[in-house]
């Protein structure tokens, strides 16, 4: 089976649910939500065909879960709320939204929320119901997910570090793993092994960025937020932290070593600088803006107890790669290897050293020599 | 909360699934396919806006299951046919296909068949992965679904029947039921209750035409499914018979006479000529094509036995009715309504009288003054 009939985060609202456990994606959103603002400014004042009566946008890797609809507000409210300072605003553009996911994702825990969002949004935006239409669209990212030139602005948070696929080359063909002892490609990787995975991005990242200008008219706008690599020698993201976990497990005797060796996340953590380079090797876009920021794992969380924190912490990272981790590892291992991964935390976290870097770069499309 | 937010066929993939029981509409389905063939022909010649490009399609009241995808691989069948026909077809256009129901319909069972559907499609119509993008919007087709002049071509098949509220008037101030021991309009049902859901299947009816037709280019096409009144006067469909077995349970005092009593479904089976006069009243659509057709509950159905079949007619009608059922009557119950069902459709099969009266009309929007 294709990695897009089985990748997702943990859906429905239980308490191991994306849902239950995305409060850190939250703060990032809010991060984002000002740089949103100004990308819409631009996009309205870029005059793309038919924008002042419905303005087309999709949020690709929506997952489920109430982060979902926060972004949709965030977008809505940005909308409305640059159209009343254009003055002659005539009357609001109907917004339809597409909620895109892998098929697998939850959509239906998202649908079910809409009444009383459309409701909400009715009561404190004015928007009439029927005015935003929110829809979905599955499907893999890196694959066509709208008509060509039909798309207003695409927006992607915390996304892009999924890969289309493990990258090729971690086997070799007698079978033995060149990433032995690791899940990823992180700064102590063999140089193989990072450039293994550094191709596999560049050629899905390049893939992204000409499917989606094709699907966008001239001057549409692409925002994409994702995790970075940081300067920080020692800094210790949350796949470190996991990577550490599932070792435990194999020095404890728990977990075969072949198991692990044999197991590598489709998931590339770029620089700020890669991800700048693809885009101007690429050519569609222009890049209009590009911040990169941090946010602490622990950001914003109210009790003051380290062990807490670290099971908090924990429990957000296994809402986001338990199924992953459970397809290749099996369920019953799960809630060990989130048990030792709060340990990991609860060391790193009291030093700062617990955090995501995080890069925002605002992409506008070039006109088509045709439009020029 | 809103009917909108209860109503749903069973979901999922197990016994009494919707899924697993809706055999006969797919022989509705193929009744409909030639008179879907020479609307999208009409629909083609009609040359509507970017349809060269990519057509813009709905299936309103899509359900789960493998119905869902057999409308649509119906509806692309006869565009890509359609399509041949025309000599100087330069390239296949894209298809967007928005599959639409209620909030709390399981979208993720029909998303999760996505891939080998797509598959399958480009094995067997040479249709390119990404050339058909299939998507849902939820929510109420009494409601505004697309953006005004967005869309080509609106199909719906067996909704029709399902009323945006229980009609009002049905029970009187003092709390009691003008339509006892009966569950929805029939024949024998007295004036007053008939006048009730006739009011209320105008004016949702009547909505429907008209957001549609905002919907839709000028020209562009709408074919509707539907089951009808019939003239045969002793012909029983099956909500007689769910009627009938709700009876017997009340008779043998298994159930409160008030429980009956103050139930009405949400559902009124118009005759053709109501049908006419709605849309020729509401005046956006100009009629192409109307046609009746009966089709028996067993038909289709190989094993020859009358109790077999019976039971075979009762899951059917389960898996449309139990959710709605259950929420006023309770879960407990359902299978012994649908045992009385069974025994009822049992006398009624072998006489011929157990079948559905279907119409299937065919609309196109009247152009807009503007675009005269």
């Amino acid at each position: 089976m294709e990695l897009q009939e089985v990748l997702r985060m943990n859906g429905g609202e239980g308490d191991t649910s994306y849902a239950k456990n995305s409060a850190y994606n939250q703060l990032v959103l809010a991060k984002v939500k000002p740089v949103l603002e100004q990308c819409v400014r631009e996009l309205l004042r870029a005059n793309l065909p038919n924008i002042n009566k419905c303005i087309k946008v999709a949020d690709l890797g929506c997952a489920s879960g109430p982060n979902t609809l926060l972004t949709v507000r965030d977008i809505v409210q940005s909308i409305d709320k640059v159209g009343q300072e254009k003055k002659n605003e005539l009357e609001r553009p109907t917004i339809q939204i597409f909620l895109n996911d892998l098929f697998p994702n939850d959509f239906n825990s998202v649908f079910k929320l809409l009444p009383s969002f459309y409701r909400k949004l009715e009561k404190e935006n004015g928007r009439k119901i029927g005015s935003c239409l929110i829809g979905a669209m599955p499907g893999s990212f890196y694959s066509r997910l709208f008509p060509e030139e039909s798309m207003h602005f695409l927006h992607s948070c915390y996304c892009l570090q999924w890969l289309s696929q493990v990258p090729s080359g971690l086997v070799t063909e007698s079978g033995i793993s060149t990433n032995k002892g690791s899940i990823y490609s992180s700064k102590a990787s063999r140089l193989p092994v990072q450039k293994a995975y550094l191709d596999q991005f560049t050629k899905d990242f390049t893939t992204f960025l000409r499917i989606h200008s094709e699907e966008l008219f001239s001057h549409g706008r692409m925002l994409l937020t994702c995790i970075c690599k940081g300067v920080e020698l020692d800094a210790r993201n949350a796949i470190d932290l996991l990577e550490m976990a599932i070792n435990d497990l194999v020095v404890e005797g728990h977990l075969e070593e072949e198991k692990l060796d044999s197991f590598n996340l489709p998931v590339y953590i770029p620089s700020a600088e890669e991800v700048k380079c693809i885009v101007e090797e690429e050519g569609s876009f222009e890049i209009l803006y590009l911040e990169t920021f941090k946010v602490l794992y622990d950001a914003g969380f109210s009790i003051d107890d380290e062990h807490i924190k670290a099971e908090y912490v924990a429990s957000s990272v296994r809402a986001v790669y338990e199924p992953i981790l459970a397809s290749h590892f099996g369920e019953a291992i799960i809630p060990d290897i989130f048990h030792r991964f709060a340990k990991h935390a609860a060391k790193v976290l009291p030093l700062g050293k617990g955090f995501y870097n995080n890069l925002i770069i605002s992409l506008a499309k070039k006109p088509e020599k045709s439009d020029v």
